[in-house]
């Protein structure tokens, strides 16, 4: 039964509670068997049966839950470097869109790959969010379109839970856009969605959620509505892209069908933020993609007045957010989104893991719950969210295991060295 | 005589020239000895005198000259995560200073400090900055306003430069605010500058540069003048902070007197971006400052339009830029000053060099310049800027020593392993 000593602030985010519940534990311990959490206090309480037990050290160092990223599109073929650098020196998105870039290229190159070679590719950036203290990332699906395209992104997934550390929440999201095929024809790629794609998703049990862009480019409120009631009818829990560029409803729909989460929300309507608030339906933040389109961020004081959980995310994915550093999105949560350190940490631990509707299980460290935590070299989490660093993670631990760093050679240039 | 063969894309960046000057050399090598380099260009025409010397293995990476930060106050005491917090919270910053927060707690803090603390505390700083890609940095005193505490500040620069590898450029900034003791009588401490600092500063040679804050919670345009023209007659060369929050002409001051560069800028008139042009004054952005005070980018377009090298930095301090993250300050100098990722890395080599008058030297990777270059995992710049990772540099070399990683432990966890 290891135990963890030596933590000068552990931070355990207990899902429920007002303000002050991210209060630490001071000169804290932490212990945990079978992966999952035994005992957690101030280390002068430790009882004496963990006394014998094999001791680490924290190096006086902060603790927190492992962290959460409830919003990635992991999985995707190619990459789209040269169209940011397109837009940089002035071309139009409709310019990128006429070139084959945009979306569709993304879906064109996600299509033509192997599930090996997504995997191996999505295998990379996992390890990288390893180092950055995440030990739980949710994925979606979505640069397929077609029925097999869509099952390979998910079967991708399903390999990578078997292959490597970190878990992988699958979201079946087929409906990101309608595909250029069936531009003309909509009517039909929805059919498609909800008589072949959800039905196979869900007797194969490659996801536990589906999601909808609901959007002036994407679905219709009608749309959306469908396609989550035959997902709903299918067993999936539910999740919607919404409001991000307009205001469309979208929000409003999540709580009236209770979905776990919306997304973006940037653009809300006060009666949808109420609506999601009584509803319990979380609400994801996604500011890299804010900072990345230069779009507003999303103001996180009316949600969080309202009584709505606010969590935080990366959106990871080649065009809008090509970036899965969720440090930084926590960084600029706090300044943009105006949410403090604590808010943010809960955001990305403890209402992450609602998002995903594991809040009972991870997001928070409590006996009972998963023993997924990551040690931050800095004094308290202002300091960490205030000083920008490449990576301020010292120590990543996902079910009792070690998984960042692995070695004694890795041990040696963490910053912990 | 060392060769680096197997680069993908070389990136020369030269002083001088026009948009397209910045095309790499694809399938490179580069050459050097004792420090400087030999030779550059296809690997296909390495000349016979090179081919039996010891070669190192790019990895069919990018390669591109060693970063240069060409503004930083590198060397302080404290930090003020509880203040980043506290705002966060709703304090305004008049609530923070009364409660003996902002910089004002920077100052006292960097005089209590010893210069060995001071000293240890930058060169953690200036360690990470190594991996990161970075080899040059200029750093500014500033946090001492009174003579022995800037001439401290400025010794560390000179202690640090004797014990670690990269390049520190320093400059003097006693005149960065009006120190609390001096609120009554700013001439008093305007004549301290000009009497004592500023004569005690050339004559021990302790920084190559004066700067001054002008703004209207600092200096006024005419004190700036006089502190300058002092600073001048004693052999320094000028940098200006200005037209930072307001237009303050600070820029238009810049141009007149000749200076290397000057700083922020996000408000100077269009007269006065014409003038730095004609000058060559360099425009030193600072997108951290930015992002973190949430004040507007600099508008990058009308500076280059106009015939303007815009230089890109990380402003790192402990107030308004606590990051010294230079990869992210491109980034968003990419996104928010609307520069292509070719201007950036100009930004961030050969014109931030030029912001401190080695252009000559280091900044780009020509015949006779400072063998100073980083490895970047990346096909090209423009998905290198695109992509934010925690850190994408693989290998730094300062003067033709590796600098990291610096062990075989380090080699197998930089992003090349």
């Amino acid at each position: 039964m290891p135990v963890l000593t030596n933590i000068a602030q552990l931070y355990t985010v207990p899902p429920d509670g007002g303000a002050d519940c991210v209060e630490p534990i001071a000169d804290a311990a932490l212990a945990w068997q079978d992966g999952r959490i035994t005992w957690v206090g101030p280390e002068a309480e430790l009882p004496g049966e963990f006394q014998d037990e094999p001791h680490h050290d924290a190096g006086s160092r902060i603790v927190i839950p492992g962290l959460i990223d409830c919003h990635t599109h992991l999985c995707f073929g190619g990459w789209r470097g040269d169209e940011f650098a397109a837009r940089l020196a002035g071309a139009s998105y409709q310019d990128i869109l006429a070139a084959g870039g945009g979306i569709n290229s993304t879906v064109t190159a996600t299509r033509a790959a192997s599930a090996e070679e997504l995997a191996m590719k999505a295998a990379t950036v996992l390890s990288d969010m390893a180092r950055l203290g995440v030990t739980t990332v949710e994925a979606k699906s979505g640069y397929g379109l077609n029925t097999a395209a869509e099952l390979k992104q998910l079967e991708v997934y399903r390999q990578l839970n078997q292959t490597q550390p970190l878990d992988i929440i699958p979201t079946f999201l087929g409906a990101h856009l309608v595909p250029v095929e069936y531009r003309e024809r909509r009517a039909d790629y929805i059919n498609l969605l909800c008589e072949e794609m959800i039905p196979a998703v869900a007797e194969q049990q490659l996801a536990r959620f589906c999601d909808v862009f609901i959007e002036e480019s994407a679905f219709t409120l009608d749309e959306g509505r469908r396609i989550l009631e035959c997902a709903k009818r299918h067993g999936l829990g539910l999740k919607i892209h919404a409001d991000q560029l307009s205001s469309g409803g979208g929000a409003g729909l999540a709580a009236e069908l209770g979905a776990v989460s919306a997304e973006h929300l940037e653009y809300a309507s006060q009666a949808d933020i109420a609506a999601m608030a009584q509803a319990g339906t979380v609400a994801v933040s996604l500011p890299l993609a804010s900072m990345y389109l230069k779009e507003p961020f999303l103001p996180a004081r009316p949600w969080i007045d309202a009584g709505a959980r606010v969590a935080v995310a990366t959106d990871f994915n080649p065009g809008s957010a090509p970036s899965y550093h969720l440090h930084l999105a926590m960084t600029l949560a706090c300044v943009h989104q105006q949410m403090t350190p604590a808010e943010v940490l809960r955001g990305a631990t403890s209402h992450a893991a609602r998002a995903i509707d594991l809040h009972h299980d991870r997001g928070s460290l409590l006996p009972g719950y998963l023993a997924d935590f990551t040690v931050i070299d800095a004094p308290d989490i202002n300091h960490w969210l205030y000083h920008f660093r490449p990576n301020a993670c010292c120590f990543t631990v996902k079910s009792g295991q070690i998984i960042w760093p692995t070695s004694a050679a890795e041990a040696l240039v963490s910053c912990c060295s």
